[in-house]
């Protein structure tokens, strides 16, 4: 139940399981390749830092004004992974045949890969082999690899340095980006008495990014070390006998974060112990698990996805201001490794329960991109405010085809959305002083700038939603809800904190508020442009309409056999697409889940009725927020089908591109679709709410909930079991109804 | 009067007059670059053959199904221009101060070109030299150069034949195409005892074209010529003295229209002489302005700038069905030479009224890229019908921005248009029967595909109109009232020839509609669509929206100084134009031209003062139509400044960019605000129709019509002056009122 277990080999699955069974850290990713090699089959040999980035040119068919002509890329830095074996000079390969006794683990407790498999040499014997990985969660600048040989003769290794590093191309598949794929020059490149390290530099962004191997040997028997260097590689060999194992603890390191990212890499091997290591990130996993484990009872598959979802989300979610968490997290180059809103929907609401401490790191993210947002908004022709890019790493607009990106204005409401409940989790109120506002102001003023008034209603023209199967369109629902919130808490926060009694909290704001330039009239005119937004609504369905035109196109002809191959985006011209009711993924339904308030629930209902007909789910960011909405339907087996169809996503490669890496906002939305659909959790202006449901084949399951300052368990059986086991007693409302949490009496009710 | 002249050198403007002197007969079309070569300065030594074509590969930053991955591109052909000079062995240039007597002219009536200068050597003698160019109008594959010199002295002419050519590319500006120059390969190069030939092949379609170059010397004294063959070139080189003619006849052919072209080259050179050449040109155009010409009384400059343009047409138009007229004409290399909508909506009205025989062949050129238009809708994921490409030369698609591209599904209403226009001017039933309807039918198709009925009403979602400062609307009021229009003769057409009593035309007709499997239940359809067609209209302003949602947005913030910037496409992002009321061009006003039954008077007037005002003409397809309408509207002067605004733009480079080549629609747009606008000329369903209005500084002006075998000339002063030269007699309406012309009596009457 804590790991991911593979007990074959198949040269086919290589790739894909590379991903599955990437080991990271938030800071470092190392993708999940043979240290011995393979003997056939495609492999994306990747190791990746979260936020360094090259930027390579863009280029448009039809040039226009404010189109970006270049875009980051994560690139792909020096490889470690690699250490050639022999026995008795016979080279150790997973030929078929050749080995037995083969699996890989990947273990969420020890936060280590284990691979292991006995070799059968051509005269008979047998070498058994054992290779462990673990990123460290403690410092996430340290790796250990360690690769264990036990032989009846002589056994040799060399570990490779690898500097002469591309990233993967495909130039069939335009989602891969073919091209310019060589991102790192060589800097630095050598070895000490025992250490090889490479310096490596971007080739455009002139970033470096540092990789020293520490090697350490074990064995009874005498053992040679001996170092060579050729044009990009260090190759280390190592020769003995019987029983021998080969530590490398790498330290990666790079200038965004160091000002000598070589000198830093060196010193840090210098101060840092390995078992101490290991101790520490079983000490880390523990108080991780203890907070954030969920437990699923009656449903073995379930619970080994779920916690599988849990342990990639701690890998690859970034951990400081310098990072994020890009679609793949750090297990792939799929999307150039950028970011998107996927953090702020997707992966930030789960951190929120879980995890608070870590979303304060991916806000930091954006404070640190916001001048950015502001260039960018200059350059869109607007006056002031910031305009977020819609998929960057440095803060830079990436996006190639701006009516599904640059058009995606509603990212400045998720962005501030985010910092919202943030602040309302935590109650941080420094951190929103100091760095939460200033975004939430800024990115604010966008919708003053592209909105107007007209006969008494605010409406916002020319935007996409998150719905890419129409786009450039008026007053699309999702966008003017959020703008709506943000708007009402631009207003809110600005008087909250410009009248507030702490006088150092009231400095720092008036401060900021000169900075802006901001002043009491320009929030009243956004709180009346929330008061005052259009919501399009149809009175003849009885639902909110996704935008001013949608519901009067046709619907899409899904009963065409000419019209049913999938994904959309893949058979059919963009203009298509768009004249038809037809949806990726939610969209007014992701709005009904965020901002309930805004609708009754009767439209809500006969909304998730009507979008539901219409969607194809061809994104892999809707079955959970669909899953999540049926549930608030009522429909529990509904629920649990959409759960179902996100949760096996990478672990079965249902998308087909699991090698490009994972999907972290279906892994992470697939959570959403247990907390928030299946046990009801909503976090709103009146606090906490539940109202839970349990799947038909499970027994139960249970999960924490972090909520300012405080930790309450939560079990769902056929009944519901709540504990507040840290912080001061509260409120809780269960299905509506108000219930009191002390330390005191745990409460026990049963389930609706 | 009959001359474009050109007195000074100015090396600046050197080329600009490459492309106002361009020599061509809309087969072939030669830049008008110095024989021997310029000092300094910008050039672009282009070549042109209408309708041949390479493709290249066009690159997307995000690429989506359906999106053309090639695009055609107009090669430049063999340079045939080159002639360098010395006298007694001094290089002839003009340097300052070297020459004195300089002029060029472009005669229309003589049909070619002249330049003449004195050159002073450094001994102090003087060389006078005169180079004629002519393309033949009458054998468009004949081009005929003629360098003459009087020295008295040694002369000696090296005539080049340069197959190495390349296309223009300036990775700066985004609309000369960067990349992608090197289009043509040689295939053939050499000389006989008189020719030098080349034959070249494009690097991806292996089209090929074939030129040879004839050199014929008239001299008293004794003449030496010699051949010398380069790499890419061939070399003649003419030595004589005291006066030297050098005549060089160029034929051009290439595998389009001829199955050998070297060979088809070289047999027209033997089988013309070149003094009845330049008699039939003269004869020829001799027949052209007696038919017409457009007179201007009391304004030599507008007289000049229209005879100009009416030349410039002829140079530019295609005379068969491999070609087309581009958007630059034969004159440069602007738009790859993509044919656009131009041709239908601003050309073709132009023809028709006084070169009906020219339609034709434009005409055939659509119906010959039907198979083309019928793959791209297959590929646009259409069940049947034709799309036409938004630009092409070979009839696929290449535009490489779809918004302001495909989705301007109106070109295929301004094709059906024209083949209508076409058959009511002329009753050409068998071009109808045998090429016309198919095309009416197969276009009107499309409509159906993506319009759809709702509570009653036709919609068409998601297109672009002509404007394409807006883009994916829906209802664009241009597109619906063309659509309109289009399935409503697509009915009565396909009802008609099913009904025809000439059994020739029923028996084609029958075949035709098995072949489309066409039946009198599809266009009943198309005939409700028509009529239920939803045209959008704002009450409170009184006026057509130019589509459903056009009015809510607000307007462009034209007293903002932040927004004064022009052409806003070059400073603004799309999106940020797209959320305004603002227009590049004429869309719903060229609507209400095109289709005045459509709406009532008032409501035109008033959209004519609405949409005048958000108007910018950023595009060059603008100022003609707000300038006919204009005079619609009854403000004489402000249908005259708009003339104004259009009439000089290539004379005077107005838009920076002639260099590029002509802007033949803004040409034929220009002619169309005299005839439509200030003489009212209307073709309806009733007949001709004329409402003619006389600009402030002239005292008159003249024109004919060529209208089902007539000719009328029609003469406007103080009075107006009807005169059926030719034809039956028939009856026009004069500011609504009939008037009966016969050939016994000319009609004279007042001038409202």
């Amino acid at each position: 139940m804590w790991r991911l277990t593979q007990n074959y080999y198949t040269p086919s699955r290589q790739v894909i399981e590379e991903s599955l069974f990437m080991v990271g850290n938030g800071y470092v990713g190392v993708r999940g390749c043979f240290e011995e090699g393979y003997p056939s089959g495609d492999t994306i040999r990747g190791t990746y830092i979260n936020g360094l980035f090259d930027r390579v040119p863009m280029q448009h068919a039809e040039m226009a004004y404010g189109l970006p002509i270049v875009q980051d890329k994560q690139p792909r830095i020096a490889d470690t992974q690699t250490c050639k074996i022999w026995l008795d000079d016979e080279p150790v390969q997973l030929i078929e045949g050749k080995f037995e006794t083969y699996y890989r683990h990947l273990d969420y407790h020890k936060g280590t890969s284990e691979r292991s498999y006995v070799f059968m040499t051509s005269s008979g014997y047998k070498g058994h082999l054992k290779f462990t990985r673990m990123a460290s969660l403690v410092n996430p600048h340290l790796f250990l690899y360690r690769i264990e040989v036990i032989y009846d003769g002589a056994i040799r290794l060399e570990s490779v340095l690898e500097g002469g590093v591309e990233n993967y191309s495909n130039p069939a598949d335009p989602r891969t980006g073919a091209g310019h794929t060589k991102l790192m020059t060589i800097l630095k490149l050598g070895h000490t008495d025992a250490e090889s390290f490479v310096t490596l530099e971007t080739s455009n962004t002139n970033l470096q990014q540092a990789t020293v191997v520490k090697h350490m040997v074990y064995s009874d028997a005498p053992v040679d070390i001996s170092y060579a260097s050729e044009t990009s590689a260090i190759h280390t060999t190592v020769e003995g006998k019987q029983h021998l194992v080969l530590e490398k603890l790498c330290a990666f390191t790079d200038s965004l974060r160091f000002e000598n990212p070589t000198e830093a890499a060196f010193e840090m091997l210098a101060h840092e112990d390995v078992s101490n290591l290991e101790k520490r990130q079983v000490n880390y996993l523990d108080e991780y698990w203890r907070l954030a484990d969920i437990e699923i009872e009656g449903n073995m598959r379930d619970q080994r996805a779920v916690r599988f979802m849990m342990y990639q989300l701690l890998q690859s979610v970034g951990t400081d201001a310098f990072s994020n968490i890009s679609a793949k997290g750090l297990s792939g180059e799929g999307y150039e490794g950028h970011y998107f809103w996927d953090t702020e929907i997707y992966v930030i609401p789960i951190l929120l329960i879980n995890q608070p401490e870590r979303v304060k790191h991916l806000l930091e993210y954006r404070a640190r991109i916001l001048d950015a947002a502001r260039q960018r908004a200059l350059e869109l022709g607007h006056e002031k405010g910031a305009a977020y890019a819609w998929r960057t790493i440095s803060g830079i607009e990436c996006s190639g085809y701006f009516p599904a990106g640059t058009a995606q204005y509603h990212i400045n409401a998720d962005i501030a959305h985010a910092f919202i409940q943030y602040y309302l989790y935590t109650e941080d109120i420094n951190f929103l002083v100091g760095t939460g506002v200033e975004v939430i102001l800024e990115t604010a003023r966008i919708w003053m700038e592209i909105g107007n008034f007209k006969d008494g209603l605010f409406h916002i023209h020319s935007v996409t939603g998150p719905d890419e199967y129409t786009a450039i369109v008026n007053d699309n629902y999702y966008t003017n809800a959020m703008a709506k919130y943000h708007l009402k808490w631009a207003h809110d926060l600005y008087q909250m904190l410009g009248a507030s009694l702490d006088p150092t909290i009231k400095t720092q704001f008036e401060a900021l508020r000169v900075k802006l330039n901001m002043n009491a009239e320009e929030v009243e005119h956004m709180l009346a442009a929330s008061n005052q937004m259009y919501l399009p609504y149809d009175d003849q369905l009885g639902i909110y309409a996704q935008d001013a035109n949608f519901l009067k196109k046709p619907v899409w002809p899904f009963e065409n056999e000419n019209f049913q191959k999938r994904p959309l985006l893949l058979h059919y011209h963009p203009l298509t697409i768009y004249r038809h009711q037809v949806l990726k993924q939610a969209d007014t339904i992701l709005a009904h889940f965020m901002l309930e308030e805004y609708a009754d629930e009767a439209s809500i209902f006969r909304g998730f009725d009507y979008y539901e007909q219409i969607t194809t789910h061809d994104s892999s960011l809707s079955s959970c927020i669909y899953g999540i909405m049926a549930a608030r339907r009522g429909n529990r087996d509904k629920a649990y089908a959409y759960f179902e169809d996100s949760v096996m996503l990478d672990l079965e490669d249902r998308h087909g591109n699991t090698k490009d890496g994972l999907h972290m906002a279906n892994i992470s939305g697939t959570v959403l679709t247990l907390l928030a659909g299946f046990a009801g959790f909503r976090h709103k202006d009146d606090g906490l709410h539940l109202r839970p449901i349990l799947p038909k084949d499970w027994t139960g399951y249970s999960f924490n909930i972090r909520y300012r300052n405080r930790l309450i368990s939560v079990r769902v059986t056929e009944r519901i079991h709540l504990a507040l086991k840290v912080g001061a007693p509260m409120e809780i409302k269960v299905y509506g109804q108000s219930v009191q949490l002390t330390k005191a009496c745990d409460v026990d009710m049963k389930r609706e």
